[in-house]
């Protein structure tokens, strides 16, 4: 076994470990993470997790291949990568087949709090100095991409770009960014640089200088129902990212006819009603996560258009500040942990 | 005023009333009402029904034309006419001028217990003799459509219509239909016609050969979960006609990667977990009545194909037994009234 540093989340947050990772397959390769973005979803693991099993967060990250397994040919040592919440998946299934890892039969191998397809093991995330990797699931860092600002592109990114793909978005499509968060401010970038009249949709106007920095055209307040109605069915497509429950008919009342709100930022239940699907015939989508073309695809696509995310880089010692912070949603946009304060070697 | 024969709801079931119809209007065409369909609309209206308002149900429904308006040019005396579930719209609002007037932002006048848009009065029903509506309300039927089985094409089968139009079903589709009954038999039917390879969802394998001799290539058993796991993610659309509350889950399953279910048969709420519409990007849409481009394209479209409904023909006479008998889902596979047993004049 190799052993690295990381962050692992006991009762008092997350503190400082050595990690145990497996040694190198023929198709494995060695990353040494430089950056890791700070999801929602590690702070959900982190506020769900027992003392069961060992709990390491992070899975979007950007890193240096160090070392590489005999039968890779995908990568070379020094090369920039990146990863996302997906490690692995069964490669026969119909989804897999697809392109849509995300989507696998035998559910895809989670990059942290999975259970790696070979020893059985529960994998450990990239809030680390090392990740070991099998090679189909990294990604090339394409240049001029800035790493730490690229990192969040793995998991925010690549969640709002297969459902702005999926729905045709492109020139004229009139779409609207329900909360103005980390995933919410990488689907203005995307929307903005596929063609799209983008909206912002937030509480309150705070943001509106930053929405139209992001490009958007505009800012609606949720709260005002002048501008709410004035807002109706405008918009082809809805990306609901606001990452906690609510009612999602507000929202509806903004799709346009035939239009789709996709709803990413909580995965709970949701309740509609069928009227308020029926009167515009409007559709109700989720998305999350993407398989290996489309988070290729938005790789070059955010290289092409210089997108990465509005990031704060902390020094990873600061995680648990990072974590309350996001927990208050007190960020623009995302966190991104600086993890080279965990010496490789020890 | 006019006056017809009608049945009108009271407590102990529908009984023979004199009801009044308005004069005509420069462009309202008067209606020999041959026949309508029963719809699960009107058991519901029935069931929650308060003696306040009169209700006389009946809202998919043929006749012949017996008297115009003197601004009326689309109708002659003697034409046949097929009329739905919309009577008016405000005609000025983006719906109304999508042709989607079943989507009015005024709200469209509902054929019973809507409210006249010129002088206020409520909308009695087609389960009557005669029926006054503005001409544009008013569909030719084409010659060839049998004007009784034609009648329930008017609500069950533009429901479902413009749903399989809105998402793009034609050749080589694959089409569900969960639920076999009014709407249900219609939708295999239109997506049979459409070039879609359709199969029925259904509760046991009872309705197994109609559902071949409606044109599916098949019947899944819903109670049956080896078969339900079998056809997961195999259909680009599912049209879920089932008229009670149910978990929609199971029919989620079914559908393929950023495919839709469509939610036609019950209008409550609708609860789904976001992962069911995550994996797989799956799309939760419903639809109802339709417009009017779209109601005179599938009338011309039934034609072409020789498609009209499965009907039993009943006298208007018996109304409540077709209500009994639609309420314990005995009819294969809509109810039409004959309202000929209703004198025209008296």
């Amino acid at each position: 076994m190799r052993s690295t540093l990381g962050w692992q989340s006991d009762r008092a947050g997350l503190r400082r470990t050595v990690l145990r990772r497996r040694e190198l397959r023929a198709d494995d390769v060695a990353v040494r993470v430089d950056y890791c973005g700070v999801c929602h979803t590690d702070l959900h693991a982190v506020h769900t997790h027992t003392d069961e099993a060992l709990l390491v967060p992070g899975h979007e990250f950007t890193g240096v291949v160090t070392e590489i397994g005999h039968a890779v040919t995908r990568f070379a040592l020094g090369d920039q990568v990146a990863v996302g919440n997906i490690v692995d998946s069964c490669g026969a299934c119909a989804m897999c087949e697809a392109g849509q890892e995300n989507f696998c039969y035998e559910f895809p191998t989670l990059t942290y709090g999975g259970t790696d397809r070979r020893d059985g093991t529960t994998t450990l995330g990239a809030f680390s100095r090392e990740y070991v990797v099998r090679d189909e699931f990294a990604y090339p860092l394409p240049a001029g991409l800035d790493p730490a600002a690229a990192a969040p592109l793995l998991c925010a990114g690549i969640t709002v770009w297969e459902p702005l793909r999926a729905l045709g978005i492109g020139p004229g499509s009139r779409v609207a960014v329900a909360g103005l968060g980390g995933l919410g401010h990488l689907a203005v970038k995307l929307a903005v640089a596929l063609g799209a009249d983008t909206t912002v949709i937030s509480r309150s106007a705070d943001k509106a200088d930053d929405a139209r920095r992001l490009g958007a055209r505009d800012l609606i307040v949720s709260a005002d129902e002048r501008q709410m109605a004035a807002a109706r069915d405008r918009f082809d497509v809805v990306i609901d990212t606001i990452a906690v429950p609510h009612d999602v008919a507000a929202y509806l009342k903004l799709v346009a006819l035939d239009g789709t709100l996709s709803h990413v930022g909580h995965l709970g239940s949701v309740t509609v009603q069928a009227t308020d699907l029926l009167v515009g015939r409007k559709k109700l989508s989720s998305a999350g996560s993407g398989g290996r073309p489309a988070t290729a695809a938005m790789l070059e696509f955010c290289a092409r258009h210089g997108i990465t995310a509005d990031i704060e880089l902390l020094p990873s010692a600061r995680v648990n500040e990072a974590l309350d912070r996001l927990e208050r949603n007190d960020v623009r946009y995302r966190f991104v942990l600086d993890l080279s304060d965990l010496a490789q070697s020890h």
